[in-house]
């Protein structure tokens, strides 16, 4: 098993949210973090339906430049994590900076707590 | 040393922290965030001292499902695993959707800041 | 690569991202969490310019004692975990309780969205 975690603009998630589900991964969630890479506090804000860049400025908090992102957290079978590595990508690639990365570690053990299932049967 | 990682209902966090307490492990930190799992936007709140379903129903925000939940985050030496998930288990299986999920991943290194020790020793 | 989680003083994170900065770490994100280590809910809030405290008292909430504190969370190459762990304790350790601890993550992969790097030229 596998955790994928990926940044991601918060214009993203409901998008990525209806990809997931469709490929039947439908057991995921959110953090809202602060994020900065290598735009470095350039804030390209992006219309989504559009692809469009609706401002792009450098923060007047200049001491203080993250920008508010989520972050997805999907626990997926070693074999689902390319399907489920590629769709975020496709969904969130616009080109811009501040799309955001997707990080891959490993994963233990995982257990539901409602039936107390192990591994691969507490993921279905 | 592992990084134990539960998702836990909001009502539930008060009686997992006294558990753990009370074997010793009083060194954790918690996250708030959306989570999504198997029920798929049912919320099921349940009144934890009498387990009884106050609330279940489909979410009204049909396309953003997400519900507010607990991360706790504990590292332990391996030889505790066991009991603290045993722990969280105890204290949070209602038998109801929404019980939450926990992850084991594996630790590399852990530093106590203030002293600057390490593995075990910052653990204890 | 490495992740490095690193629980904080929220009063340091500014100072934690210019030393990061300063040594060309200039991509990571941080989250809001509730901590609580050792101190068990003693409030030690530090003055950090002079490096004194200015309140410590133990919780009222005493049922509920959690600190909000910062995690920051960086994913670096293997060769520059130790020099990214230095920085955090060199800025970070007050000798105080509630400096936080760092972890250290195994990572498998790291895509960058935008332009679908992974690895290393993920990190760039």
């Amino acid at each position: 098993m596998k955790e994928v975690m990926a940044i991601l603009r918060r214009s993203k998630i409901q998008e990525t949210k209806a990809a997931l589900d469709g490929l039947g991964f439908n057991a995921f969630h959110l953090y809202s973090v602060s994020g900065r890479g290598k735009q470095k506090g350039i804030l390209s804000e992006i219309d989504p339906p559009m692809g469009e860049i609706i401002s792009e400025r450098y923060s007047e908090e200049a001491t203080y430049s993250f920008i508010p992102k989520r972050l997805l957290h999907i626990i997926v079978a070693d074999e689902d994590v390319q399907q489920v590595v590629d769709t975020i990508i496709r969904v969130n690639q616009t080109g811009y900076y501040g799309d955001g990365k997707i990080f891959v570690c490993p994963i233990k053990e995982v257990v539901r707590i409602r039936t107390s299932e192990k591994g691969k049967e507490a993921l279905k």
